[in-house]
């Protein structure tokens, strides 16, 4: 498939300053871009690559104006990765077209498949699991009985869903994320061996949902885990049972959230992460990666970090004295020397 | 399934206040516990929910005394928790009774297959490999050559288990771990290649241990890993070669123990803690979420937190006082003008 | 298999001190040695055992002078973990030796297969897909649309490999990786809710890279994620989009790097290490475990640690007075006390 620079400008309704006859068919990084291709501007610092990309076209933003000639075809926009993004997503959705149930998976006759959908090789869906229409599910998944799975979601190969587990529409779940293993309890007794609290609870995934390859979504003791609308999980995520996760909160990769803890919308956690469990973190609160929440954090918007986490502007300053910890000993002791000598 | 208040106070040894011949079909929260449900007040924080749950029936202790009406029933025992959990199991082992091969299974010749098993659709058991009796392994399971799985473990989808792998009686493995995938040895060679270093090596895992989700356990260099009887391990956790696990004891997710380590019994180690290679942990050690451990740990029972560890006493202090480095910096500033200056 | 003391010397060019006709027919560790067995004596510490040791040969350095009567035959060599790293590659590789593509794999039509291949049971190989000689891909495997596998490489049980990635030659990947998984972009929009950044770009690994169980390589946004000839990645590694790590570059577990970050060759990263975005590593810098890396390190060599990441040496002595600010804090205040009060 080709695309002429006048197509694409009407799309994203951009002005076009250069020929709108040039026509590409794939997308490129603004500093390898070649020829038939598109690319484009947004970060500053790469405002020297347009003065020496091949790629034939480049969008940019309305209030960019060259220093100096530029070979490319320029379309501008309000909002260039806004635009970019916009393309990126059709060029995705163009290459994957797969319809139909494998003669390979196994599939219960119990279970209820709606129209227009992907079941790959070696998937399994249990007695009584529901999955909804036009859903994509790659080889070698395991959707569990009782599973409900919502229209447009896309499962990736490898995935695992335990039984009665809710997944909602449009979510994108990567490969090898396991949703509803059992929560970690365990009550201790007299001899020093546990005894395993059975985990009969499940989770529920609702709305618009992303979660990154190999996380892990346990289930509730009893009630649910539940991940709010919106939500995005990097890889390599844990979440234990019972906690919550608000709306259009983000986490990156290699963060652990323990047991029954409730985190409010809009939140951004950094990566590897640690929240211990039963505590509150309130909304649109950011958390700097690598820390340490032990407590709760009730003033809505905070931004903390460090282990234990402390306010981000105190973190600074007492990293740069801890640097130099070995400054402020030496001061003490020639002040002790001075004084008591 | 119902039971009334009496069927259940008779298994668990339990005293009845309220009506004997109400019955429930189900568990709950108490603090939405239906009609028809069974709840538990174990936490005192909770107490507030017992006089306004719809639950039918409530477990109490036999300490409790309620200071205001209660419509529910309740049953009183010795161990809130413990008489919970009892009744979890049972409602956890009713939902799942799966037996038999199945025709999807690729089971080799050479196997040995117990009585009572289950084996799920798509699941490989490799030659010489012996499935103990009452063993259910779901699907999508990798049992490599010579692997020996002790009777009544459950392996959950997905799970890899590489060859010469020995699972003790009664574990639980979650989906998505591996079991005896490579250590990480590498010989520097002087042309900064390395040459891989073969990992001949197994792991054993004793009985009654349960490992969480998407957790990985090497091989042996030489020799075996070895996680003794009753340990129970999170999700995303990392055990290297020839680490040693001692019996009960109790590692939460994300935690990562590098080679040849040997951990004591009954220690308790939260998540995200990493402990380097070549290493000695006591008995009955505690370590504090997200610590790096770089030494050994010589004194039984000892509680540690930090990176690197600390005491964790010391640790809280010391935390303090890294949130003020500033004051004390400034202290210092001024004690020097006045003295020196 | 059997070998004698006289054909194991040659192999490995080393001289006999000893039985030449003793025979061997397995690998075993010094301090538990059985008569039939190889062992060897490398690391200092572990002299004690040779004179104790059951082990039918033990390879020893040239240097090695004993001190009491040993009755193992010895093998003296220049290099011992050498010479016994190559034993042990012999010995791993007698292992295996299948060959051929299950009946039960699906393997497409439109797909490449090489000669001496091995395909194991449920694997896919998807639609254009090449696989080159020599491959080994175990049960369970995903390999997906237009990915390209070079000769000799090894990939285990339930690997997934998605469209459009490049393996390369000799590469050794674990069991649960996950490769080509989308990055983690999303654009905020104003209603709080995140528009997904279509990832279509790939992954590139190249040869000779180990990759450990349960890792995550996610692909470009757009480009490529690249990993270069020699790298080693432990378990459990997160690496996210557009990531490049330089040849030979070692990286222990539970490491994550996140999105365009480029890493020099032949560092070493130590597990559980965090590395923020768009920063550079420069080649032959080691970094602690458990860091925290917030801005580029330009210095080749460096030896960096803690959270956020200073010079190892000066990481040390903050530490000490960081588990002694108690003391500082108290001297501090003698000192106030005594000058203005």
């Amino acid at each position: 498939m080709t695309y002429t620079a006048d197509q694409i400008a009407k799309f994203l309704n951009g002005t076009i300053e250069g020929d709108p006859n040039v026509s590409i068919h794939k997308l490129s990084k603004i500093e390898s871009g070649e020829p038939g291709s598109l690319t484009f501007l947004a970060n500053l610092l790469y405002i020297p690559y347009i003065y020496t990309t091949q790629a034939s076209i480049v969008i940019v933003s309305k209030s960019f104006i060259p220093e100096q000639k530029i070979t490319s075809t320029l379309i501008k926009v309000d909002n260039v990765y806004d635009a970019f993004a916009r393309l990126l997503e059709i060029y995705d959705k163009a290459k994957f077209n797969k319809k139909g149930v494998s003669a390979n998976a196994a599939v219960s006759e119990t279970s209820t498949i709606g129209n227009e959908v992907y079941i790959g090789d070696f998937t399994v869906i249990s007695d009584n699991a529901v999955v909804g229409h036009n859903v994509k599910i790659f080889p070698q998944v395991f959707i569990g009985p009782n599973v409900n799975i919502g229209d447009d979601t896309i499962i990736y190969p490898g995935v695992k869903i335990l039984n009665d587990s809710v997944i909602g529409k449009n979510c994108i779940i990567h490969a090898g994320v396991i949703i509803g293993g059992d929560g970690f309890g365990f009550a201790p007794q007299e001899d020093s061996n546990y005894r395993k609290v059975a985990q009969i609870g499940n989770v529920i995934i609702e709305d618009n949902v992303e979660i990154g390859s190999n996380t892990t979504i346990d289930r509730a003791t009893l009630g649910s885990t539940i991940i709010r609308r919106g939500v995005k999980l990097d890889n390599l995520i844990q979440v234990a049972h019972n906690v919550e996760i608000g709306e259009n909160t983000v986490i990156a990769a290699q963060t652990g959230i323990s047991g029954s803890t409730r985190i409010g919308k809009n939140c951004m956690l950094g990566g590897q992460v640690g929240i211990v469990g039963h505590i509150t973190i309130a909304d649109n609160v950011k958390i700097g990666a690598q820390s340490g929440i032990s407590s709760s954090i009730r003033k809505p918007g905070q931004i903390v970090i460090g282990t234990p986490a402390i306010d981000a502007s105190v973190f600074k300053k007492s990293a740069v004295y801890f640097k130099n910890l070995n400054q402020l000993a030496d001061d003490i002791q020639k002040l002790k020397k001075k004084i008591f000598e």
